[in-house]
């Protein structure tokens, strides 16, 4: 059971690394670049299990110990 | 026309992230966890283009500047 994590600052949330990166991205020519923001994705094996309970495992996962809920949203995607 | 970089560690590079992760998750109870790997998500905003053409521009952005080519791999997706 394969789950991926995505986790991103929230909408509001400045966040300066995104900043740097649209910055380099022009100084290379990219001019069509409006805006980036950048996270983070966690890849998770889990033993078997129903994809339900997976999601719901991968959610309290994100809750206790991977996102900081003030200034982070995640999604949960199931892979396989 | 945004879209998603997903960026993450060739399979068979050691991700001592990702491992721990791996080891704090344990240590917190969820013992269904096998794997843990650990990338970054770059959402880019680009001026109005073709979906192809704007897939184009992003691979030629991670090429260039956002991935590591080297240690890394690295899937476009189209959110809108």
């Amino acid at each position: 059971m394969k789950l991926r994590l995505i986790i991103q600052l929230k909408q509001g949330v400045l966040d300066p690394q995104g900043k740097a990166i649209n910055h380099a991205l022009h100084n290379l020519s990219f001019n069509e670049v409006k805006d980036v923001r950048v996270g983070r994705v966690v890849d998770l094996e889990l033993s078997e299990m129903s994809v339900s309970e997976a999601k719901k495992k991968a959610i309290e996962m994100a809750q206790n110990l991977l996102a900081n809920n003030v200034i982070e949203d995640f999604e949960v995607e199931v892979l396989s």
